[in-house]
């Protein structure tokens, strides 16, 4: 779906381990914020509220695959994909790499889901504005 | 305040930075821990609802003093003490040690709150019920 | 590969999201308290000295798939299976659940390294003394 | 000493706990990232090699008060200043706002160490160069 979007991201020293390296688990949080930067580049968001109810995508799956390590201070590209908008889901693939080399790739699906008044989630189809914001078209 | 209320907890992989020891900022989530264990074991929690509005004790004021750094499966017991109960607002301190010798102390000073129907917080007189409860008489 | 292990583990307030839930990053900070278990129960280790040498069980690849939400002070059990053992990578398996009730499932794939003297990572075949433990044969 | 040292942050999705707010751990990871920053700025680092030894900045005592919540999107700016640098210490205050209203007022002090060959930490005075440039003199 046409041109990736971009955002950088530094390691910072809290995000590293014993090991030296960034911790797997903080490549979620960073998928997040780049998942939340495109939302907002296409006048979206993770949660909002719509006709006094509450809307959100919450991730059903998400995935990520490691090929090199990163280190404190340095500063990654992630590169943003709408892999594919099904009916009530959305698949993103995020793509990490420091100084032109991959370091991860990663994947979140989000399906659409409306609150329940019990506090559940009730997942729901795409509504047509965020499905076209969504797929660029 | 009479005996101290402990806890145990393990310094995990994800807890250690590049340094080869505790991250510094995961101090105060196992003082959170302790504290809910704490409040737990008094019958009370940090967040509450009762007739019909919502009960919390946020944080207003933390601090934390390092004395030796522990490290990965590191086992620390952690004593709570409540400093002080005020009108308002409670101290408690945390006592972690490991292996008999002291590693850090720390301190949070929460505030009794309720919420205001506008997503904002009016600090309010910590309840009879709740008080008699925090200082055990 | 047998009886699963299992641990436990409570939901803490920071864990939590805006969305009253469990942050699904935290899930892979449990599936690392659960893997070092398992490890430690085995006589095994994350990372660990040989012969003057260090080596380490980096995550290549992790997943999870979220079937149902927790939150503050919900205590999931999480039961760690050995999926695979290849020549030089393990695969866990994790099934989280509460009160009975399936959470999510995750997965870790991570490859025996040892440590280069440039601070690289090489990856090995797993000795035959560590994958004997991993088998449980 | 002079001016404050500027960055600012954004409250993440993650960042954000069930009350709606961004948790207060978080107020130290941030502190630390401005931290880095800073020292960068002065050409500095939180751990740095020398001579063949290892040295570093690692924090001894660190605190925050909070007068003000943020959530999730918003923007906040922390101004660094250096509040003291003492024989072998130095303490940065962290002030941080959201559209010009004090949020928080942190504290980090942290004291610089040469680590020994048994991987422990022994205070040493703050060496000219990097004082010459903590004091901006």
């Amino acid at each position: 779906m046409s041109q990736p979007f971009r955002i950088t991201r530094r390691v910072e020293f809290g995000d590293t381990d014993m090991a030296g390296i960034a911790h797997f688990a903080n490549f979620f949080r960073w998928m997040e914020v780049a998942e939340t930067d495109f939302l907002e580049a296409r006048g979206l968001s993770v949660a909002w509220d719509e006709g006094g109810e509450r809307f959100g995508f919450p991730r059903v799956s998400v995935a990520c695959d490691f090929s090199r390590p990163v280190r404190f201070r340095d500063v990654m590209e992630i590169a943003v994909t709408v892999e594919e908008v099904g009916r009530k889901s959305v698949r993103y693939r995020f793509d990490f790499s420091h100084e032109g080399k991959p370091v991860a790739v990663g994947r979140i699906t989000a399906v659409c889901c409306r609150k329940t008044p019990d506090r559940g989630l009730e997942s729901i189809e795409i509504p047509a504005r965020v499905r076209a914001k969504l797929t660029g078209s």
